[in-house]
């Protein structure tokens, strides 16, 4: 069933024992530029390499999609929004776009599986799977075919991305209801209660998000999705974009390229897809802690500490792009910093030396 | 005393009305873009613009002395590095100028008090207010005239650099022993024991800590700083390049300059800043959290919440540098982004529209 995920390296020890040495070398006392120093020796395993890691090429790719769940009154918005949000992305005037621009990358923009007819050459990739999942209050939110064409379009996207030069991915969604969905995958895979993992998305009362999680309570017990299966739970209660963002992380991942992913929609599908390749996790790393309540439960659980935390709460990628220069600065930093011997640096008074506390 | 500091003009609160106005009318949900919309405000009060604000020319002023304190071993490292480092800065090889090239910030050096001969055109500012503070644990740091000449280069330095375009400012320091004075700093100014917020510094034990915090305790007994008159404090226990940074903080809000504080030791200028003029602390965005523990002393005191909390603990104006891209992207989506009514996108559902618990 999972043949046509190609296997995922593990990280380059190697590449990483190097990056540690150098980094102890490096003109700054040990240890003081805190994360910077595990994100660098990180990028290092990912892409085995330990200079010149420019991160040059920098892609967030923006999965859209509509869901049948939205009839449930599940949002705060319309369900039209999601295609005016794609046109939206087109036009460069959404948040993802003003990020993308601030730090130097590109947006992609994929239509795979929003409502209303095919639009082609209109400034996004159209590659929908189906006209929105259905409403998996009734039925399951996809055939186990869709799901797999979900994935497998996120895999070709990348490969059509790295074509075009790929050094950093991020990954971000549209999809008016997929916090709903986000809930459930995240409920069933996290093995939390729904209430635990259902928040405002784009801004519902208190009222409504008992609703929220009273809908995906009832759809996990009409279909009891089965927590040991992924591609099951995307089935039963996902969506496309989710889908989508699942094969964008495998085919990354299998192509050791370095993943910042986003809020919580994008770490719904990071749970599938370290579920459907576990050695994908080592590949991903957390843009930013979203306010979603389910995106703690999804940190917890993939062993994820996010670089970003700054109450944001939109998708569409925006949390990951925000840490794009954070993770380009890492890398630079060990790359272009001298060492001690290079820049005749003093070490440590020689009465200190032998405080080893601080060193690695 | 204080007559050769210019008075700093309050936040344009017309400018910050309608910030929030336009905020609410952007294509995302009602706070959903978290801390970058109150940071947008925030910069739209310091600068008077809500549009075009691109930030485009950034500088990090990196203010470099030596400390007479030092000859009481508080200090990891031998305090010739001060020097070393400066050259380190020159070279572009120091952390500080790797972060600032990755940013597309200018760093600009001034040795205010670097120990050793003046060696002008080298690639940094001499302003030397003197070769090193003395040891304050024998007599005060430096005098009553010296630390308004400290304060009065750091506002220089601003100028000049305002002539060459400059829309953000970072703080940044060097100085080997300058925890030593920072921790003796925000003792005295924020009513903390000298045991509270003395730290590692560069990488001291624990032993090492402990011999430090009562090396500033004697100092302190000793010369007992005046916490009314933060001139007093600079003068017992503070230090040439410390006062330099007060300056460029004045400076800077006097010219309604937004500025990213780096960690611990700008923070203890930022407290001497705020005292003498308190406007001051309206212009100061607190870069990063330093795992420095006076630093969250200083935090709590200026009632500043850092952007970032990335565990560094380098000073040079790194976790300032960090920052800025955060700043530039809340600008430019406050700028850049479509309203509702210019992206034809669909408001909230009438059934939630009387929801206001999101709106600003």
């Amino acid at each position: 069933m999972t043949h046509w995920i190609r296997p995922v390296p593990p990280l380059d020890e190697e590449a990483m024992r190097e990056a540690r040495r150098r980094q102890g070398r490096l003109t700054k006392p040990p240890g003081s530029l805190g994360r910077l120093e595990g994100l660098a020796v990180h990028l290092a395993g990912m892409t085995g390499r330990v200079r010149h890691l420019k991160l040059r090429h920098k892609a967030v790719i923006v999965m859209a999609a509509d869901h049948g769940i939205t009839a449930e009154g599940v949002s705060a918005y319309p369900a039209e929004v999601t295609a005016q949000m794609v046109q939206s992305f087109a036009r460069g005037t959404a948040a993802i776009n003003v990020l993308a621009r601030t730090m130097g990358a590109r947006v992609v923009t994929v239509d795979i599986g929003v409502r209303g007819p095919e639009v082609p050459g209109a400034g996004w990739v159209v590659r929908k799977v189906g006209p929105g999942t259905r409403n998996f209050l009734a039925e399951p939110a996809m055939s186990r075919v869709e799901a797999i064409c979900a994935i497998e379009t996120g895999i070709d996207i990348v490969e059509q991305e790295r074509s075009r030069g790929l050094d950093l991915l991020a990954t971000g969604d549209m999809g008016i209801g997929n916090t709903t969905a986000s809930s459930a995958i995240t409920a069933v895979l996290c093995g939390r209660t729904p209430a635990e993992v259902t928040g405002p998305g784009t801004g519902l009362s208190h009222e409504q998000i008992v609703r929220k999680a009273d809908v995906i309570e009832r759809a996990i017990t009409l279909h009891r999705p089965d927590p040991s299966d992924p591609l099951d739970v995307l089935v039963k209660v996902g969506g496309f974009e989710i889908g989508g963002i699942v094969g964008v992380i495998l085919g990354a991942a299998a192509s050791r390229v370095p993943i910042l992913i986003d809020g919580f929609v994008s770490g719904a599908a990071a749970l599938i897809a370290a579920r459907l390749a576990p050695v994908t996790r080592d590949y991903l790393i957390a843009g930013h802690r979203s306010t979603e309540p389910g995106h703690q439960a999804i940190l917890d659980h993939l062993n994820l500490e996010p670089i970003l935390d700054l109450g944001l709460r939109l998708g569409e990628g925006t949390g990951a792009v925000l840490a794009m220069p954070i993770l380009e600065a890492a890398g630079r930093l060990l790359d272009e910093m001298a060492t001690f011997e290079e820049a005749r640096v003093s070490h440590r008074s020689p009465d200190h030396a032998q405080d080893g506390s601080q060193e690695r």
